[in-house]
This record gives structure tokens, sequence and C-alpha cells, in this order.
């Protein structure tokens, strides 16, 4: 059997994406921006998964900008407000357990002279709210966070804290870097005060290479590439055609049967958790129930490397992160697990299992399994 | 019949390319930095296509970047330079002909106190290394110039551009936008004297939305998309599996049997060339024989307005761009033919027929004679 727990890493392209893409490679292939009838059909692709993403978000086509991915995202929704909002003030807010797609391009302001907060957050990942009211101030331009923590699943009242940002200082711009949240949670951004929202494709069965930015009509922000004024002069450069199509067709699907497949991701989660508690010596992260995300489980396994189970796990054709898998886990910036407060000698034996909605029961039960076997061999070699 | 003569906006993408890519998008879909062996099958995959790709230049894997397409190369290439050398300088170099991709980060630069120098071209949009060397100073950090022109063809001298600057001045980098030329000419950055040079895959018949920068080991230039750390730290963000993989197949095709199929296409653009000059009224844009690429044909139709005339094109399924179909044609930057002299009236005037290896000899006589019979109905409407 085999059980890939990596879905927070990377998913496996929906077999209706890679259609879609294949169409667009082959067939449909010319550029959106040529004048003939080939151009204003691959631009049609566009369109159509333009529209297809508004929907699930109740945005307008027109606030979407298309990028290569959850970190261009994450740089041109943080450097681009940067730029275009200086004059206001060079004071921006994120907390302390961002991903490395914000917090580095936020390391890259501070050397520009931008002054960057970070906020605490308490034992289950959750941001304080009156912290963060403390923490703005008149000239706070913008205020970024996570919507779902990529290694412990934990969600942050974003609603709340946009209300907060947006009441204290209505001036501060709200970024969401919502790469883990977007397929798995309902996000509205109008509803919710977001002024800004990333997304990444390859999180939600779609290709890796493409993502977008939602961008809240008339908020201003600067482009990070420039070139031939593609996409509103917001992102040059011929698009990605079938990328984006792909995403498209992969936004709709993580939204439909959007709310059983949610409840059923959520059970799943909940019986692998409950089957980790079992298994002795072992501490799951980040929130309980549906304050924490459908499809993250983190847990430490007492006297036990990561980098061991991991490898072991993987001779049994289980797939598991030691971290976030989609960085180069440079020490200073998975802070997560630190940031938390989790025990300095479990940090190294936390291992994440995520799931997908194709993970099944079985699945969970010869992880379980297996790690029933394996914990008690492995711990025979502990170091202390 | 069907003429796309179009493929210097975008090119079909090969059937070989396609198969790759959807074997990364539905089998081999792990995220290149996990640590499992999904993650090594993914990174198995650019690792191959970077040493496809390296042997075609006959460079080092490790000396490409994949950026998302030729503007982000050209962009990482240009402010990743000047931000990492304006200690050395803020003087860059570059022709009044360059691309949108090249010309509006360069303006982007000049904003943040760079100094840029636009050399003129001659007639056949060829740069004089006169002018270029009485440019270079001390505190030129940068040269950029275009290898292949995207509007007329015309093909700079590249290896004496590149001596003539280090001669000049050793410690000025020398940037070659090769998108037009990469895959129609040899391009052997080492023997010629190239620090870094940009690529597109969608114009090689591979996908849109991947490029690379190749940058010459030891040469300093800094990131412009910060996170995960991701190729060296130099580019950030999950790596786009499939579109490299496809650029690496890309690459390898559009190398093989290479001097069979240029002179193929050298032979069939003389071809339609000569059939152009046969119609009355034309003129040919840009350098002669050898001395322009071997898929750009760039003529003005005096009296007849290039969109009309694309449009009429369109109806007999003959596709065709009347400037760069890459931009969003901004006035300001479409100087090519303005740069080189051509006259007012022609300026509106001009259409650029772009082939492919596919392009056969059939389609040119169908475009030659739609052409005999169009032009004379459309001068009927002439406004002068």
């Amino acid at each position: 059997m085999e059980a890939y727990f990596d879905n927070s890493a990377t998913t496996r392209c929906h077999p209706q994406v890679v259609e879609k893409m294949q169409q667009a490679l082959l067939t449909d292939y010319g550029n959106p921006s040529s004048l003939h009838n080939r151009g204003v059909v691959a631009e049609g692709y566009i369109k159509t998964a333009a529209a297809q993403i508004a929907k699930t978000l109740k945005v307008a086509e027109k606030e979407l900008i298309f990028t290569s991915g959850g970190t261009e995202s994450n740089n041109l929704a943080l450097i681009g407000c940067a730029l275009a909002n200086q004059r206001a003030g060079k004071h921006i807010i994120t907390t302390a357990i961002e991903h490395a797609s914000v917090y580095e391009p936020l390391l890259f302001l501070e050397q520009q002279g931008f002054e960057i907060t970070f906020l605490p957050v308490d034992h289950t990942g959750k941001l304080s709210l009156e912290h963060l009211k403390d923490a703005i101030r008149p000239d706070t331009i913008l205020v970024s966070v996570m919507h779902v923590n990529n290694e412990i699943g934990t969600i942050q009242p974003i609603e709340q804290v946009a209300k907060m940002v947006h009441e204290t200082n209505p001036k501060t711009l709200f970024h969401v870097d919502a790469i883990q949240s977007y397929g798995k949670l309902r996000i509205l951004p109008k509803k919710m005060g977001i002024d800004l929202l990333s997304v990444s494709g390859h999180k939600i069965h779609g290709p890796k290479g493409i993502g977008f930015l939602y961008v809240k009509e008339k908020t201003k922000i600067k482009p990070i590439i420039y070139g031939g004024g593609q996409q509103k002069n917001m992102r040059s450069g011929t698009e990605n055609v079938a990328g984006i199509a792909g995403l498209g067709v992969a936004a709709e699907c993580a939204y439909s049967d959007f709310e059983q497949k949610i409840d059923k991701l959520y059970e799943l989660r909940e019986y692998l958790a409950d089957g980790m508690r079992l298994l002795p010596d072992t501490t799951i992260n980040g929130a309980d129930g549906r304050d924490g995300a459908p499809h993250i489980v983190s847990v430490s396994f007492a006297g036990i490397r990561a980098e061991v189970l991991l490898h072991a796990l993987e001779e049994k054709e289980i797939y598991v992160s030691t971290g976030s898998a989609c960085s180069s886990n440079h020490p200073a910036i998975s802070g997560t697990l630190k940031a938390i407060g989790v025990k300095p000698e479990l940090l190294d034996a936390t291992v994440r299992f995520s799931l997908c909605y194709e993970s099944t029961r079985e699945e969970a039960d010869y992880v379980l399994g297996v790690l029933a076997e394996l914990l008690p061999q492995l711990r025979r070699f502990r170091r202390f």
C-alpha cells in the first residue's frame, strides 16, 4: 500500500487539469497578446480561468493577477505594496510563524529601510488581537497574516484580524497568505475585509509554476516584473496560458461539493490525530478541531529524529514531511514550532502528515499500523 | 490551407514536450524540495532538463536559473545585476531597439537612480561598435544587447560586442537577451564572452511560463523573488517541474539536426522574402541573408494599415503579427522601426511574418498568393 501524506508540500494534478492544459499546449497555443484569432482563443482560456476563480472568492475577474506561484504572489503583495505606499509610512506588521515567501521579502524590505514588527503567537499558533492592536501605528501601511499555517495547520481568525486592522488604521492594507487555506476553507475577501490574497496552484491539484494574487479594486501596488504590460501592466510576460487554464479547473474542482469534501477531510484528520494520540510519547501540535485546517496533522515523536522516521516511512511507501517541504529549511525561518513553544528536544522530532480529498481511512490505518511497528524499533536507537 | 506565421510571438508545443510534462503533472508530481523519494524523482526532472540545456550552450548546469519566462529572465538579469553591483557604478548601456522586457526594467532602474544610455542602430538595425566603445565608462556596470531583434530579425555581432565591452572595461558585465535567437543560432556564452543570457521556453516549442537565465559562474547578481531559497537562493518558489522538464525537451529538440533545420529555415525565409519583393510597393526591413535571423521577415506594405491586413489574412487562416505580439504595444516601446529609419507612413504599415521548423514552402506560396490578391483590394481603400 502507498500513502502520499505530503499534500501540503504539493499535490497530484487533477486529470481534468492536465487535459485542459494539453489542449492549450497543443491546439490553442496562440499568444494571448496576438491580435488574430489564435490570440483571442488563448485569451479566452485566461478569461475562463479568471471567471472560475473569481466565482470561488466572490470577487471580480479584474481583481486577479496571475503569477508564477504562491511565492511570487507573496513577493508581489509585500514588495509591490511597500513600494507603492512608502510615502504613507514604512511600517509593516506580520507574525512570527509566516512562510519563508513572506518572511524573506520582508527581510529584503527591512534592508530597504522598512520597519517590520513580528507578532508572537500562543501555544496553538494563534495571533492575539490585542497584540495586533497595540502594534498598529499611524505609519503602518500593511499587515500580513497567513490564513493556515503550513507546518501545524492553525487557522488565524482572519475576519477579526481584518476588522481590527481596518478599525485601528483605515489606511493600513491587509494581506493574507492563503496558500494553505485556499480550497480548504471558504474565503470571501470582500466580506472578510481582505485587500490582498495570495494563492498557489500546486497545493490544490493544479500545476506548479502558477498562482494568483487577489488585489481588491483601487488597492495601490506596484509591479515587481516589468515588460510588455500584460495583465494591465501589473505582471508583464506572456501569460502561462496552460498553467492558468489548469489553475482555473483546479479552483473549480476544489470548491465543488465543497462542504461535503471538507467534512470528510476533517473526519479523516480527526481519525488520524486520534490514532496518533494512542501511540506512546506523541504530541499533536497546533489547534484542535475546526481551529485547525482539515488537512494537516503535526506530530512530535519523543526520542525519534524526524528525518530518520521520514526515511523509515518512505520505505513503506508513506510520504510525509519534516517541516515545510517547500522551503530549503533555513534554520532561521522554520521557527513555527519554536514560536508555539514546542520543547527543544521535540523540534527535531516533528513530522507533518498532510491529507487531500483523495486520502482514505485505509491509508490512515496503514500509516498508524506502520508507526505502531516502527516507533519502538526506532526508539531503541534513541540518543537519550 | 492554414499558415501560422507568427512563431516569434509564440510556437506550438512539441508533442514530446507535452508528453514529458504530462508525466511530471500526473505521475512524478512530488515537490523537488521534499526529502523523500517523490521529491528526489521530481528533482531528477530538473537535473535532466538542466543537463539538456547546458549541453546546447556548453555551460555548466549550475550556471542556469529557471524562471517563469523570458520577461522574468530579463528582469532578473538587469535588476538583479544592478542591485548587486551598484557600489561599482550606476551606469548601464543598451540599444534603442530592445524588447519591452529589457526597456521597462531599465526605466524602473532609472527611477532608482541608475543612468541608462540607449545606443542608436543603423538602418538595418545594427549596433555600431564605435558608439558602444565611446559609451563605456569606468562606472558602467552592465551592457545589455539583444541577440536577434524580435521585430525585424537583425542579428547583433554579439561576440564582437562582448570583446569590446570586456576590453574597454573588464568589470562591466554583458547581458544578452537571446529570447528570439536561442534555438535559431548557435550560442556559446563562454566562447562569445556572455555573462548573462535570457531565454524563453515558448519561443522554441516549449511551454509558456518557463524560461531560464544563464549566469556565468562567479557573476554577482541578487534575486528579485525571495522565499524558500530554491535554486541556491537565486529564485525562490517551488520549481515548475513540468515546465522545466518541457523546456529541457524543447531545448534538446531545437538543437538536434540543427544545421540542417536552420539551413532549411534560411532557405524558406529567402524564398518568402524574394516573393515579397516581387509584390508592388513592399519594403523588407532589417538585415539581409545571414545577418538576419532565419525565421523573421518584416515587410512594409505602402498604403495599407497593418492591422487591416492582419485581419484580412486571418480570414484566410494566415496568422501574422503587426509588431511584437508579446507586448501590449505601448507606443513608446515599439521603437525598432523608427530607430532604423522606416518612413513615418510605413510605421503603421508593417507586418512580421515569422516561421518555424514546421513551416513549409507550400505555406509560403499560399501566403504570397493571398497577398497578391489582397493587396490591390486593400489599396483601393487607401487613405492617400
